[in-house]
């Protein structure tokens, strides 16, 4: 089944909005079996939209179109979906009522273009929609059995549509057959490192499963997708296959599908009844920013000593000024000392200590900018590794914070 | 002059990547006066690059195309190229020695398949590029006098090529007129609260005079687009108009353009040599943070205590245990000792500090989620603001974050 998905919005086309929607219902359908063969973006015009309609009927079964159904100026969508179904607008009564409760008594007043929301194609079947006045509209012809969905263009409420009812009704429709995935994440390792070492495997993958690498910033995911008619047989296929990948590369996984290190590390911690602070001098609070990113961090999480200045990691560190002067702030021994400071001044069980020279600037011949030291502090115990990174202060802000975080979770 | 956009690239339809190329290009395009009429994201397949082009064509004078034609197996945009304009490779010794330079000897071998990427189609103009393999290609069509011009999917290769070259030379090509910018940046005040403050002057506007709202979270970003003739007229117009805006919404103003708060704050401390620190309970240190983010803020950050746990508060920060206990630690009593705290900890001049309840959970009937405090600690004198945010976590932590660095701004 061919998917075409048309984007309507003015914003979209002077480069004031990034088209999220797009690469979301992309995801989405790719993972439930349908093929999304274009994405096209365009205007709040009549007759954009309908040639972008009927070019894309002549390519795809299924068009799914997002945004112009908006309370305001945007309402062109909905009168031209009209002129290309050769129908009318008819005043639905239950969409009127759903819309109703969106607007408590005494709170916001319901003005007219709210409850001309109500007015729909008649040969639309109206798609619910708790969080705003636009329905969503699904359409079918007849003679060729094209589905057209019209959705908003608001993120949240187009995702809902999507997740409760259009990939539901799509799936029950052509039945895509069984398709299931498993990501395996990793942290600290290239992608290319990681493609030579599963070659082999993956050469040998059966042909209803498929790898997909998907990178981002110091993370490598690895998505298996296995298709058939059973999925008791398919699951256990993936389950085999992961086994396997997993003995490959153990060292780099630190977790699966929607999981992130701050998360593992807080179920860890929690799960022990441990606590932890970080002591942060290059990362400058990102570790800290990670981890109380997470709802209910308060339980574990002491806090952090962001020690930018050498007189910060001697006050509230105890860090001796005798070793910076000796050894300078990015080495093994002031970022221990930093690690073990904070244990003390905070009665934290772990510590995350970083210092490093992120970039630009600060770098010299013996320590150059990318140079990074992490400490680990636990009950009784404080280890350090050294790290080389690159000249890219973001980055490397990034990967540190990434790493410190997997090294953590490693002796949890 | 219409514009339009196709991206090649698989990756692109099953959702792997955000498309932020078509909205870079779309927003560089808009903001020297061209108009982007489409964007078209399509599969590295023959037929369908083939298609794009034709429609493509039919609509739009100027086609920029971005993606697929990378070393690898992705070469067969070009390919595709040679066959819609009917022209065939050809080895480009200029080219070959320009990419010769991307491969020193004894580290990166070069491959054939690199060699490759000088191989170019005999009827376009190459585009340099210092950042990959790739080059663009400059075509025209000699008849219709249609311009196409094919750059890397690779962002920064693509943004560098559009900046450096095609940018100028559709300008020298379509003197698009004159068309001039200017972007003011707003804290702490919602969309439709700043259009009913500024809606006589908006509608006043000259005719060639054109206001952009562009919203993120927690900021507004105002832009006034002027088009004529001539520059410094222009210019005179648009300076004119931002200094009636500013007199009516003075307040809500922090900078103009590509300005940032952080960046703001550590120039006006640079320029004074002062010192920051900050003490964060609700943002985590996602102040510090940002602060950070910014190169050279080592010059005068100081540090961050990030007390999430109220014996860290007490401990590092010096917070009497019994004002927390009598008032809570989201209080103004609480968060002003905490800013004097680390005022007199890490020895800087400023200090933000932060307490509230970011949510989802830990709300109360008499301090609900989103109350959060702000306190201002300077050289002798220390003030705090009370705000009512909403409940989402995320947007919390975020708008704290700014409100804080504003209110710092206003007193720097």
């Amino acid at each position: 089944m061919n998917v075409e998905i048309i984007n309507i919005g003015d914003e979209l086309l002077i480069g004031q909005v990034v088209n999220t929607n797009a690469s979301w219902m992309a995801e989405q359908l790719n993972l439930e079996g349908f093929r999304v063969h274009q994405v096209t973006i365009i205007s709040d015009e009549r007759e954009h939209i309908l040639e972008a309609l009927t070019l894309a009927a002549q390519r795809a079964e299924i068009i799914l179109i997002s945004g112009g159904i908006g309370p305001t100026r945007d309402d062109i969508t909905k009168h031209t979906l009209c002129e290309y179904f050769n129908t009318r607008l008819v005043f639905n009564e239950e969409a009127f009522r759903d819309i109703e409760t969106l607007f408590p008594p005494h709170r916001y007043p319901m003005t007219e273009s709210n409850r001309q929301q109500a007015a729909l194609p008649e040969s639309c079947i109206p798609i619910p929609n708790r969080h705003g006045t636009a329905r969503g509209m699904w359409f079918e012809t007849p003679e060729r059995g094209t589905i057209y969905v019209s959705m908003p263009g608001v993120p949240f409420e187009m995702k809902a549509m999507m997740t409760n009812a259009v990939i539901p009704k799509l799936k029950d429709r052509f039945s895509p057959g069984v398709i299931c995935h498993k990501t395996i994440l990793t942290q600290g390792v290239g992608e290319s490192f990681l493609a030579e070492k599963i070659a082999a495997w993956e050469t040998a993958l059966p042909a209803n499963i498929r790898l997909a690498y998907l990178p981002q910033p110091g993370i490598v995911r690895l998505r298996l997708t296995g298709t058939g008619t059973d999925e008791p047989t398919v699951n256990k296929q993936i389950s085999h296959e992961v086994e396997t990948l997993a003995s490959l590369i153990s060292e780099y996984i630190f977790g699966y599908d929607d999981d992130t290190l701050e998360a593992i590390v807080g179920r860890l911690l929690t799960g022990k009844k441990l606590t932890l602070a970080t002591a942060e001098s290059c990362t400058g609070g990102a570790i800290a920013q990670m981890i109380t990113a997470v709802a209910g961090s308060s339980a574990y999480f002491k806090g952090s000593v962001v020690a930018y200045a050498n007189d910060v990691k001697e006050k509230l560190l105890g860090v001796e000024p005798a070793s910076i002067e000796e050894h300078g702030a990015v080495s093994e021994a002031v970022v221990t000392a930093m690690a073990l400071g904070a244990q003390k001044q905070m009665g934290a069980d772990y510590v995350i200590a970083t210092s490093g020279i992120a970039g630009p600037e600060g770098g010299t011949a013996g320590k150059p900018v990318g140079t990074t030291w992490i400490a680990i502090a636990s009950p009784g115990a404080v280890f350090a590794r050294h790290f080389m990174l690159g000249d890219n202060r973001e980055r490397n802000i990034r990967r540190t914070s990434l790493q410190a975080l997997n090294m953590l979770r490693k002796i949890l």
